[in-house]
């Protein structure tokens, strides 16, 4: 029987989702728990195995119709021997064999890696990267999430960590990053350092009122704003929230320059929550990076926003098992 | 009859030169032409045939034993087309066909790319990355020459303009670049770079005197001093000198960071004239990236020197040409 179905995970710092998505890339039926209930990995497994069960229950779905699990997870993940080295911001994964128990709690055959490089596989069958082969793909949120596509294929590098394109320096005398090094990507354009610059740019207006309506859409409690509020206010015209994404896309277009330079990707994916906050954002990238990079002959790099919203990563997840046992299964070359 | 030898022919700014190589990879004949007496399109075409001729007459090699003729060119090439798009620094070469043109001439099968891609192969096969499969090449010298191995392959880029190592930005506020961006790598670690800012140290030194024998050697000509010059120095213990390549190290050292968290490599490879300096340039450059570097649980990514010297484009030219005419034979896969 060929399978219709494949069950994506997308674990996350603050929720773990499932889901079981078909082969056409639909999502049919979904659950989500906190991550701090079930984050532990010995409980992951035993709570990722009553789910999935659920699911399947609930969507009236036969488990013999189930292709694969796939796996996205935040941090470092050896994919070819299905192991999570360790996560970012959940603690106890060192060195976790995932896929080998999930394995043996579903026997349902599991693939794991990167919430990042899943996502990618996700818009590149069924969202914003349709038809490309060559991409790379940054979804922005508490950091940087990114993920190099290559010939259809996630690139890795030599064990397993490329693709950070969160660490990559605009600044060696920026502010000072968690990674060790500064002026990071992710110091000018995470979720946190969006709101820092948004309240800065408050503070140092002189009068709060000069058409900034922010402060009022956070309940006059500067603590309120975040960086979806951000988003929305910018919908709005908001002058702070208009400024701090221009100053976002300014940074993160310079970051695509260098990565035009370098890899001279078919075009870039963007994606995550701040992805929201729309022409501000999206315009001003754009601008800085096509005045930046090297684009010849008139040759440009188009930025496109993904397509699979909040539930990419889960999509992500499912595509990617359909991809890796499609792989797992294909006769050799030539025969 | 199976090639023996392979024809290398290595375009630069100020030389041209071409060579026989065995497919052992050892240049058993030379030639050399400024660049300003062939460096037009139809001359070069010509003076190609002639030179290769002649060489294969002097070194009593058969033509039937040649297998193919590779080229690297200092510019955007279109290698699977064979064309030349653009060349830095050296003009006319817009969208000249010299696959075909050279094939025309000599009748040999002609392979043409980037001269930063050429030299990767021919170290990857011959030189410092043996063994490698996933690596990054650093050229040092006028620019910044730069070439991504992906699983034994070329890296190009969706319109062969990947590899731009050179023109990855340090420092957005930094000084402006021919490319039309700021603080790129080439702004600091060019030759031209590199001098300038010897000048300025001993101009900012109240007394030259202080330990810098770098003048001397100069003949007291500032004018005289030269990237290989302070290469030079810095052998002899001079303390501007020293100074100069620490600086130029950590420049390097912060860019290789970027490019460890970007693409995981197995190793960096970094050759060309300014690759000479030693110690104090490669001591400072790999401190400087291991302490910026997302290295974890202890892996580092090594930083090797070129192997292949001053023929490293012409061998790389040739062993690439070999590379090529064997990928075009090779019976299909799983036949």
């Amino acid at each position: 029987m060929t399978a219709s179905h494949y069950i994506g995970i997308d674990i996350g710092a603050t929720s773990i989702k499932m889901g079981v998505v078909t082969d056409g890339g639909k999502l049919v039926s979904r659950d989500e728990v906190g991550t701090a209930e079930i984050g532990n990995p010995s409980t992951f497994v035993r709570a990722a195995q009553e789910a999935v069960l659920q699911l399947l229950a609930k969507g009236r779905i036969e488990k013999r119709s189930v292709g694969a699990i796939g796996i996205g997870a935040p941090g470092w993940v050896d994919h070819h021997r299905g192991i999570v080295r360790e996560l970012t911001n959940i603690p106890d994964w060192e060195n976790f064999p995932l896929a080998r128990e999930i394995e043996a709690a579903l026997e349902l055959k599991t693939f794991v890696d990167n919430d990042a490089n899943v996502m990618a596989v996700g818009e590149m069958i069924h969202g914003a990267g349709r038809g490309h082969e060559n991409f790379i793909c940054l979804t922005l949120g508490t950091g940087v999430g990114g993920a190099i596509i290559i010939g259809g294929e996630i690139y890795r590098g030599a064990h397993g960590l490329a693709g950070e394109i969160g660490h990559l320096s605009l600044n060696p005398d920026g502010p000072k990053c968690a990674c060790g090094a500064a002026g990071c990507l992710e110091n000018y354009v995470g979720n946190r350092f969006i709101v820092a610059r948004a309240l800065e740019i408050i503070e140092d207006r002189p009068d709060t009122d000069e058409g900034s309506i922010l402060l009022e859409m956070a309940g006059n409690r500067p603590e309120n704003i975040t960086a979806k509020l951000l988003a929305q206010a910018a919908q709005e015209g908001d002058t702070v929230a208009l400024e701090v994404w221009r100053e976002t896309g300014q940074r993160l277009g310079t970051a695509l320059a260098g990565l035009v330079n370098l890899l001279n990707p078919e075009c870039f994916i963007v994606g995550g929550g701040v992805a929201k906050a729309g022409p501000a954002l999206f315009d001003r990238m754009r601008e800085t990076m096509e005045s930046l990079a090297m684009n010849k002959l008139g040759y440009s790099t188009p930025i496109l926003m993904a397509e699979l919203g909040e539930d990419a990563g889960l999509i992500g997840a499912a595509t990617f098992a359909m991809l890796c046992s499609e792989e797992s299964t294909t006769a050799l070359p030539g025969t």
